[in-house]
């Protein structure tokens, strides 16, 4: 049984209605379903936790677990990568996506976490950061603010949750088309999703959805022409071509309708690995 | 023979090495033809022309006309008409677009303009509010601050220099990609063009060309396949298969190629009415 993914753009409402996180308890199985969340990511993971203790705590879920992981080798515990293997919802929070992929790539608990997912139908959620770091193809920094840039964009090694798509995030609201369009010039195989703040891309096995109150730009750029490749670093691409989507919340695209603009957004989405 | 179009995203440099404005003057036949900067989409047209003036005159161009209209009845004057007639410069300053089309539209002064522009191979530029100013489907304000929204872009008659495109300007600089969006969601048949500070997208009969340091994006919802006519005003279109072109200063393209991903919008830029 897979599980689900929901990756948030960050900023999801902690103290109202919370209709992200509400989203995600219920996407583990309802509040008296393990939960777990990982705060990794953070330099500060103990504010983080207070932060999604309390949110969690008002949503009903009797008592979440704090996976508060500085160290690599404390992501390689026995007995922690035994309940994030148990939980039914794992939330990782922001922060760096570097932090956090430097510290689960490869470790017991990432290991317990893809376990939680593909045999236990578990909710891997990632917000930010946390949301970044679920590609294979992590955008790990850059800034491009007024036009695309040729290298502005980098790319660093992700968790794998998610594969040929780009993960950016405060998509609207840090104006980061330009950056995310940055990197699918240069590896234009790859499709991006810039996800805004308080919304969630959220996958299943059967399609995709977008939750919360903002919107998920998907951009493509495997037909396009661009001189990308012959000109110098930091300047601006010419692209033609590009085709890009807008998901607004409360949309949802099945697996069905092989020749729909989305088809292969959402195959790769949902195509586990 | 037919004139020269220069569509400038505001903000030219006019103390530098104005290589926008220097551009204009070359597109005008030289610095000692005649050239005339119309003040009219401005509230302070003494403040623009005094700045216009000092930059062209250091630009080796001996006197520049002021035409200085402020009500309608004075785009009715024969002695200005013909003065503009004669140009072989045709200088649209920044201001209110609104104000421009509404104080030269129909008058004997926009008759001039396009008779100049037919007839005796002008150039006709308009930077900010002129540059919009220049189309048929004159996008007259509107702000779409994360997201397109059905209704935030409105459309107005403007002077119709060029058809089926509708033209934003200080693109990238004030993030109007949602604001361009917003107007073609809803006149999907209209392609948008988005000018970004000083850069100019030009246009003569053989083809287009972008000069200065930004970019020229262009937007086309032909066939994009959308729920705006569904929603609410206010609410945020779904918006799939949208096909956008970057293209960065230096960029030209000709009007051969017909399958080319711009050959349509060279055509509609390049189709004299």
């Amino acid at each position: 049984m897979n599980g689900t993914l929901m990756i948030i753009g960050g900023g999801e409402d902690r103290t109202g209605s919370m209709d992200v996180l509400k989203r995600f308890v219920e996407l583990a199985g309802g509040p008296t379903q393990p939960i777990a969340v990982i705060t990794a990511a953070s330099t500060v993971p103990d504010d983080v936790w207070g932060m999604y203790a309390k949110a969690f705590a008002e949503l009903g879920v009797p008592g979440a677990t704090h996976v508060r992981i500085e160290r690599r080798a404390e992501a390689e515990d026995d007995m922690l990568a035994h309940r994030v293997a148990q939980a039914r919802g794992i939330f990782m929070t922001g922060g760096d996506q570097r932090r956090l992929a430097a510290t689960l790539g490869g470790t017991q608990l990432e290991r317990a976490m893809r376990q939680a997912y593909l045999d236990g139908g578990a909710c891997i959620a990632g917000t930010s950061a946390g949301a970044s770091a679920l590609c294979t193809h992590m955008l790990s920094e850059g800034k491009a603010e007024l036009a695309p840039e040729k290298g502005a964009a980098r790319l660093a090694a992700g968790l794998g949750f998610v594969s040929r798509v780009i993960i950016d995030q405060h998509f609207s609201q840090r104006h980061r088309i330009n950056r995310l369009l940055s990197a699918i010039a240069q590896s234009p195989f790859l499709l991006g999703a810039g996800i805004d703040e308080d919304t969630a891309l959220i996958v299943r096995d059967d399609g995709i959805e977008v939750a919360g109150t903002g919107n998920v730009t998907v951009v493509d750029c495997r037909r396009s022409r661009t001189n990308v490749a012959d000109i110098r670093a930091g300047a601006v691409p010419e692209m033609l071509d590009v085709r890009l989507h807008l998901l607004p919340a409360g949309s949802h695209f099945s697996t069905a309708g092989d020749d729909a603009p989305l088809a292969d957004f959402i195959s790769y989405l949902t195509d586990r690995n």
